[in-house]
Order: structure tokens, then C-alpha cells, then sequence
């Protein structure tokens, strides 16, 4: 079969590797129907170290469930499934608490040895734990806003509830990519009075306006941070949405945020540390996040996606088939595209 | 009358200075009845620039209200009150919200001009809002107690409450001084089935049993972290309460952090960054925390010092008059007494 295998930055192929298998009794095969391309995906494709072997890429999708190994309890052949980015065995104490990307078994879709899901088919360890059934057939129109559940919409969430969005909040979305206009979705969700998005890109403006963005700063650094100060009262915002994960960002987070707020981090860190250990210190913020564990927002989400109150599928503006995977991770490379749905 | 003033490293002075007086109508002038030495305090009889015009001290006391400025409202002279060390004008949206250390018109007894403390007598800004009257005399018992609302046992909470202790939890406590000391008192009355206290003095170690620690864990650096994570069943403390405020101490609490857990900071940092951007966003764990609200935790904590439930004036083990404070400062730098309690 086909899977998307990436040898170093800038060079994504798609290739044939083998078809997977089960190899635990606790596995499944998954063949993808949705699958896309993520903002981290971007991280290496920047700046991976030429590898012979090369990393197989891809962590979000919606499949069908093609075969499950002999311990698979409630996940059957046949199913559709979204197929959330992090592998989880449901019944450790993470997992019970809610926090799946913590399963003391876990691990991350396209690693491990396991291939990714810009692909034909995967293999998914701890089925039961880890895949999520829904009841639509592969050909629903609803497919895009129900792969989001399995990364950006969850994540965009978790950033939110992390800030502590509540009815009422004045709420800094950071970063105009994929999860950052779904934390604008999440926050309108959760009550926010007041949406900032902070981005430059005209068409990811637009769609953040579209989804709940009452107002846009496209200034960085401190002119931007001035601008917020301006536009929240000059105190600030009560919840903060860091969906980007550079030093800048995290920075402008700890600037923007009130006294009393919190910052949700969902943009994987590419900072040695939290910068303002004095300033969040004396404004008493709190900053926390990290991979959501969207699967344990699924249950909350899908019924909106489903009945249409929230459309965070409007996110895909460009669709490629399987061959066309190296050239959607040059789109969002270049700001052409917001994110590329892949149909293997 | 006679105060505390610092005028460099180690050199701390009692000498006359003009008595206060009434300047804005919110005032109050506080006659100190009991005040004490912090260990915040130690920071700048360590490394404080010597300064002709020195720094006023001390910013806890219990006092009597002696004359009040013609706005003030419900503070009246004859009152026994309890003196936070953040001026708050209890009017402000942070004070409304319960977050009076982000008083819009607030600041820190001691600092702008009024004296601190560790004296006789001072002006206390926004009596109405800053001072917490209780039924009291000046002769009662429980003074200690009560003085220790005024910071230590509401900042041992603040500690507490940021870092999410709740019932069942492990809590790791770091530093053994009197704020850590509160913050293990904390941990047991909002439920914790085990606190771990990382100190190494034997007069501390010995009143934090007695508050009600289960554990210490005596070794620093990668060994104490290895001790906790054995003692948490290999998982780390779903609360950590960071009471020491040094580069080492919050990369401890990074350490043993559980996955999904929090940090609680109220040791002011004397580092420029929270350490393990990336540990503590695999952790999903959340750090916050600062100068503690502890005006709005006294009508929590008041009726348990008042009827015994909770004893925290137990940290005080040494007591000096006014004349007597250098000699506090220094048996408080060498490890000699825990808390300094003054009677002016």
C-alpha cells in the first residue's frame, strides 16, 4: 500500500511500503478514508535531519475499521472511526481521568514503528482505547468537520478550556492556523464576550471572523501586545489561546494576559522555557497545556459537529488525493493553503 | 516611634522615624500589636544594594486602629485587625474578583513611601479595603494565629488552592520554611492522603509532621526528585507547592509534577524563566501562582485559627521586641528559628 514517508526537510514522498497487519491481539487495521496534514507537520518539514530510514507521517484521521485482533471488545469491522492523533488503552489511570495522551501505554500515531495516517491503511494499537465509532458512512458530508475531532477541533478546545474560557471572558487567540481558528470556535462555544485573534493572513482572517472573532491584531511583538492592552480595557485578557509554539508567541502570551488569567498552551514548544517567571508571578496566571487529549472531548464535540452548530471542517480549503501530499505540505508551507484534507 | 529599616546586605537598623499620619481621608493609622520577620524578608538581607535612604520593613502584623481618615467606613479606632501585606482598595474589578494583590490602586506594605511593619506603628492606605477587622484583643492567645493570615498561612493556601490539592491527592511540598510549613497544613485540610515535604532541618521537619506530613524527603536535585517519584508510585504528585521561589526549587517541581497535576508558585522567583517548556507540555501540567490574595482567604481560614482547628502560629518559635529584630533577621538567615514573631 501507499503511506507519506518524510526523509528529511522539505522532501515528503508518498511511497509503497508494506500493508500493515495485526500484530497484538489488542490492535486493529485501519483503513483511512479522511486523512490530513497538521500545522506540526510543518515543524519537521522545516527542520528534520536527512534520515535513510525517514519518519512516516500523518496523525489525524477517519477510517473504517477493516480488521481487529482476537482481544478487540467494542470496536468491529466495518466501523467508522475517527482515529484521535495519540494511542490509548483506555483503562489506565490517565485514560480514566481523562487525560488519554498521558496512557501509561501511549504513544503517538506514526510512531513506534507503526506508519502514519497520510496513508491507505495503519495498523492502531489498543483499538478499543484508542478509536472512537461513529454512526455516518464514509461518503457523509460531515467527514471534514468530524476529522477535526481527531486533532485540531480537540486541540483548539483543550487550548480553552486550559485558559479557562467562561461566559463573559475576553479571550487572545494566538496564531491564525488550523488550531487557532478552532480556539476561536471553542471559545465562542464556551461563552467568550470578546474573540481576539491575533494573525495576519487575510483568508484565515476571514474564516476566524466567520467562526466568532470579534477582533483582529495583526501587529506582533510589542505593538501587538499594545493593541490587545487597547482593545481588553488595558488589562489584558482573562483566557489566553498560545496555538503556535514559538518563543514569540509564548511571549506575547505572557504578555497579554490579566491578572488572574490563564494561558492554554497547544503549539508544541520550541522554547526552552516559559519566559516571565516574575511577570506571571506577580499577575497570579497560571499557563498549562499540552497534546489535548481530544478524545476525551469527543463525546462533548461531535453532537455539535453533527447537528451543524459548529462547522470547524470550514478549516480544509484545499483537498489533494494521496499523490498530492507532498505538494499540500508546500501549500501550508507557503500560507496558501489553511489545511489540506487528504482523500487516500 | 521606632521602625525597621535595611539599608544594604545583612544590615538591618531599629531607629526613630517620624510618627505616621493620617495623608489621604481612606487612611488608617495601625498601632502594631504583633508583627514578624518573612522569609522574603531574606532575600534582601542577602543580596540588597546598599541604599543612604534604606527600605522600611516588614509587611505582617495584627494591630489596633488608632485613627482612620474621614472616608474610611467600616474600620474604626479601637479595632482589632488583621493587616494583609497588599493594600487593596476592595472596590477594584480584581478586588471584586477575589485577586486584591491586583488591586488597580493597590501595592505592598512597606513600599511607596509608608513604613513597613516591623515597627511601632504605620499608615495603612485603603483601610476599609486593605484591613480585616476580628473580635479579638490585643492580649488574646491566638495572636499568632491570626498574625499568620496576614501572609504565611493564606500564602501556604494560596499555594495550596493554585496547585489543585483536593481530596486524595499527593502533594509534593518544596521548602521547609514557615510558608511551607502552611502549605502542608493546607494540603491536609483540602484533603491530601499523602504530602510529601522536601526539606532538610530537623526542628521543621519535626512541625511538619506534627502538621501533618507523611513523608520527607530530605535529598535535593535529581536524587530528591527519584525519592518522590518512588514514594508517588512512580507517577509524581498531582500538587506541587513551590515555597522557596529559587531556580532549583521550581525545577524540582517541574520534576515531580504529575502528568495532568499542577503547580502552585509562592516563592517570588529569583529565576527568569519556568524551566521544561517541554516536560511540562508532555505533562499537560499547569504552573501558576504569585503573591497570594490572603485578605480574600481570611473568612475561609479565620473561624479554624479561632477555634483550633488548624494551628499555624506553631511556626513561630522565636519572639523579639523591636530591639531585638536584627538579631531575628540573623537567626532566621542561619537557620535558627523558623519564623520571628516581634512584639513592638
Amino acid at each position: 500500500m501507499r503511506a507519506t514517508i518524510m526523509y528529511g526537510a522539505g522532501d515528503v514522498r508518498v511511497e509503497n511500503v508494506p500493508d500493515p497487519s495485526i500484530v497484538e491481539p489488542t490492535d486493529a487495521i485501519l483503513r483511512v478514508v479522511r486523512a490530513c496534514i497538521c500545522g506540526s507537520d510543518l515543524w519537521p518539514y522545516h527542520d528534520m535531519t536527512p534520515s535513510d530510514a525517514g519518519q512516516s507521517m500523518g496523525h489525524e484521521a477517519i477510517g473504517v475499521v477493516e480488521a481487529v485482533g482476537r482481544d478487540v471488545r467494542t470496536v468491529k469491522p466495518g466501523q467508522v472511526v475517527i482515529m484521535p492523533f495519540a494511542i490509548s488503552d483506555g483503562t489506565c489511570t490517565f485514560c480514566r481521568e481523562g487525560l488519554p495522551t498521558a496512557c501509561v501505554h501511549g504513544g503517538f500515531v506514526g510512531n513506534g514503528g507503526m506508519n502514519g495516517a497520510q496513508a491507505e491503511a495503519l495498523r492502531i494499537p489498543f483499538a478499543d482505547g484508542t478509536l472512537y465509532a461513529i454512526d455516518v458512512t464514509e461518503s457523509d458530508a460531515r467527514l471534514p468537520g468530524l476529522l477535526t475531532l481527531s486533532d485540531v477541533m480537540g486541540t483548539g478546545h483543550h487550548a480553552a478550556v486550559v485558559a479557562r474560557v467562561a461566559p463573559g471572558h475576553r479571550v487572545v487567540v494566538v496564531g491564525d492556523g488550523a488550531v487557532g481558528l478552532c480556539g476561536v470556535i471553542a471559545a465562542k462555544r464556551l461563552g467568550a464576550e470578546q474573540v481576539i485573534l491575533m494573525g495576519r493572513h487575510e483568508d484565515r482572517i476571514a474564516l476566524a471572523r466567520a467562526f466568532g472573532a470579534t477582533d483582529v491584531v495583526p501587529e506582533r511583538g510589542e505593538e501587538g501586545v499594545a493593541r490587545v492592552r487597547e482593545l481588553t480595557g488595558g488589562h489584558g485578557a482573562h483566557s489566553v489561546l498560545e496555538c503556535v509554539g514559538t518563543g514569540e508567541a509564548i511571549k506575547t502570551c505572557v504578555a497579554v494576559v490579566r491578572p488572574g488569567g490563564a494561558i492554554g498552551r497547544v503549539g508544541v514548544p520550541h522554547y526552552p522555557a516559559i519566559p516571565g517567571a516574575d511577570t506571571m508571578f506577580f499577575k497570579n496566571a497560571i499557563v498549562g497545556g499540552g497534546p489535548a487529549p481530544v478524545r476525551a472531548y469527543i463525546r462533548e464535540l461531535l453532537p455539535e459537529v453533527l447537528e451543524g452548530k459548529i462547522d470547524p471542517g470550514r478549516v480544509f480549503d484545499s483537498i489533494v488525493g494521496l499523490d498530492g501530499v507532498p505538494d499540500g505540505y508546500r501549500a501550508m508551507d507557503e500560507r496558501k493553503a489553511i489545511k489540506v484534507l487528504v482523500t487516500p
